[in-house]
């Protein structure tokens, strides 16, 4: 199977039975890839409302019915418990174990969660000619944790993680103009330029990822990062909850040219 | 006070107190008015998803905290039990009474939710030069239940409600233009042209508000309308429920300018 040009229900098919699990950049081109996370549903309402409040660093994309597996717009024949290729499992806010599977875990009172992905973004940005410096240095993106609070909703508080992508300024104008077209994968930057100003101090010590080259001419890009709905999770300390595993995405049934209107 | 240029707070101080009474259209130029659904907590998960998954009919603005009658963006400093000038109660889905002010009948355990209104948009179409016909015929916006559901959340489903404005094709163009920059109340139409493709059999018979005139050379606008959230919201039949009255919207501290971005 071509996995570039393979559709979502392909290759979840794949990741179902076992026999792919590999991060899937790249994967079903043109087709949205998610961040998940799974909570009881005592906290779905908070979370839900915390998306909403944030939607620069928490793009929802779709949430399930209470135990249910499948969602009602980006994957109606999905089934969340075996259609990620790699799970991380967290009890009261500590990583515990990594799964491939988690239909075992799985119970009528979780509530799944599909949040955008800088994947989406990041591809219109190649095609526009603006450099994705991580992808050239073929390693994962710098992101930070800023001094910006995001807003609060019950439990659910903390600072905005965001990622950043140098360029020159000509670039990051051409760069938000392209981005105003995907709110629903962070839309607009946060910040261009200052690192200082939204409380980074030094770039090339990333708080996530890697660091990557800034060449002189350039300047800083930082736009809201997934990592945000999943760091205020864990401080929030659920008794479980779970996400997929870095580069492990849920492919979703959605095209990139669906979402950006 | 010329209520036309008077500021949020001073405007929202004059309903607190009672000296002011009357639809609020109009009032505070260049700040957002919204529609208000209040509902017992245990219905704001469900409405809350209900509302995400139908942006184009349910635009949500903001939601209160569990029992505040305050709103972190649209209205820190209000006070949803005075602020608005005339509310309506529904018990079990049956309308009840009016009240001038909630402070009675508001409990620890409501949520109120701020809905985004056409009054908006058609302030920005007025500008480009597009007729609204209502306005120009000075009585309500024609407002029709049409044949598409709304995808559905909990307890919360049933068909969208739109509302109608006729105009030629090269100006529903334009408009749809314009509208695309207001997805926070409404968005893009629904459907332009053929009533009988989303239900409508007669335009001389809305099922809310006044018809208008059509002239030869117009086609009919459809856009999603307001009332869907609170005729989805009656339908479940809650113990108690709390709207604005027709026409008294509650009056926001946010500008159209900041929404429409």
């Amino acid at each position: 199977m071509n996995l570039q040009n393979a559709l979502p229900n392909e290759i979840r098919a794949q990741i179902r039975s076992g026999a792919l699990q590999v991060p899937t950049s790249g994967m079903a081109k043109g087709y949205v890839q998610a961040n998940v996370v799974i909570l009881p549903s005592k906290y779905a309402y908070d979370f839900l409302k915390f998306c909403f409040r944030n939607p620069k660093t928490c793009p929802l994309l779709d949430v399930s019915e209470v135990g249910s597996p499948s969602f009602m717009k980006y994957g109606k024949e999905a089934d969340i418990r075996t259609d990620v290729g790699l799970y991380r499992l967290y009890k009261d806010g500590k990583f515990v174990e990594e799964y491939q599977d988690i239909t075992d875990l799985y119970t009528d009172d979780l509530v799944s969660f599909l949040i955008g992905c800088s994947f989406t973004f990041e591809h219109a940005l190649l095609e526009a000619g603006i450099p994705v410096r991580h992808i050239e240095e073929n390693h994962n993106v710098p992101m930070y944790i800023t001094n910006i609070p995001a807003t609060p909703s019950g439990t659910f508080q903390g600072n905005i993680t965001v990622s950043m992508r140098p360029m020159t300024m000509a670039e990051a104008i051409k760069a938000t103009e392209i981005t105003t077209q995907f709110k629903e994968v962070h839309g607009t930057p946060i910040h261009i330029g200052n690192p200082s100003e939204i409380g980074i101090q030094n770039l090339a010590t990333p708080d996530f990822g890697d660091s990557v080259n800034i060449k002189p001419n350039e300047v800083p890009v930082f736009w809201g990062c997934g990592v945000t709905p999943q760091s205020v999770a864990l401080d929030a300390k659920p008794e479980i909850m779970i996400t997929h595993a870095p580069g492990h995405m849920f492919i979703t049934d959605v095209k990139d040219s669906e979402m950006s209107h």
